[in-house]
C-alpha cells in the first residue's frame, strides 16, 4: 500500500478536503481534527511535518510557523472510504492546540483533562 | 463541563454535521470517522451507543442495528472549537468497519495493519 496509495486516490470533498486526525504515536491520544487538500497533504508528505487547509483563513497553514509547535508526522493511515486519514504524529513544539494544550481535546495548559460533553451511561442493550 | 455542555452549543457545519472520532476507549485507536447531527447526538446520549448521520443514505444511521456491531459510548469531548467530538467507545459486536475489521483503518479482518498512505520521513527541521 505504501508504494501504492497516493495522495491523488484519496477522496476529497466538494471543498477539496479531507479530515485529518493528528494522535500522538506515543500516547495514542488524538490530539486535533484539521483538514488537508491535496497539495498540503503532498507538501505534509514532502516535509514530514503537519500541513493544513485553514477553513477559517482560506489558506494554507503550516502548523507551528507562527507557534514553533511544529507537528512530525510519522506515518499517514486512511480509512476503508478513503475520505478520513490518522497521522501518527510526534509534537515538536509545546501544545498542539492553539490554547497552549496538549490537545485540542483537553482543558487547559499542562495536564489537562478532556472537555467532556457527556459521561455516557451504560446502554440497556 | 460535563453538566453545563449540550449538543446544542457545538458547532455543526453547512450541513448540520459534526465530526465525531471513534476511539477504543481500552486500545486507544482510532475506529472511524463518522458524522452526526444534533438530533443523533442527543439520540447518542440517550441510548449509550453510536448513532450517526448517513451522508450517503441521508438518514438517521444506528450502528449495528443491521450487523449488530453496536457501540457503546462511554465519554464524549469536544475540542477547543467545538467543531469536533472524540467519543471513547467500547466495540460491541464485531469490527467496526463494514469490512469486518476492528477499524476503518486497518486492513483485513482481524490483526490487520493500517492502511498505509505513507510512511513519513524524518523532517529536515
Amino acid at each position: 500500500m505504501t508504494d501504492a496509495f497516493q495522495p491523488s486516490m484519496l477522496k476529497y470533498d466538494a471543498q477539496g478536503l479531507i479530515p485529518a486526525i493528528l494522535q500522538d504515536a506515543t500516547s495514542g491520544e488524538v490530539l486535533m481534527l484539521g483538514y488537508m487538500n491535496e497539495e498540503t497533504l503532498v507538501r505534509t508528505l514532502e516535509i514530514g511535518q503537519a500541513v493544513f487547509w485553514s477553513r477559517s483563513r482560506q489558506e494554507i497553514w503550516h502548523k507551528g510557523a507562527t507557534s514553533g509547535d511544529y507537528v512530525r508526522v510519522l506515518s499517514i493511515a486512511t480509512d476503508c472510504d478513503a475520505d478520513a486519514i490518522v497521522l501518527q504524529v510526534e509534537p515538536l513544539g509545546g501544545g498542539v492546540c492553539h490554547t497552549g494544550a496538549r490537545s485540542c481535546f483537553v482543558e487547559g495548559e499542562a495536564g489537562g483533562e478532556p472537555r467532556l460533553v457527556a459521561l455516557v451511561a451504560p446502554s440497556a442493550e
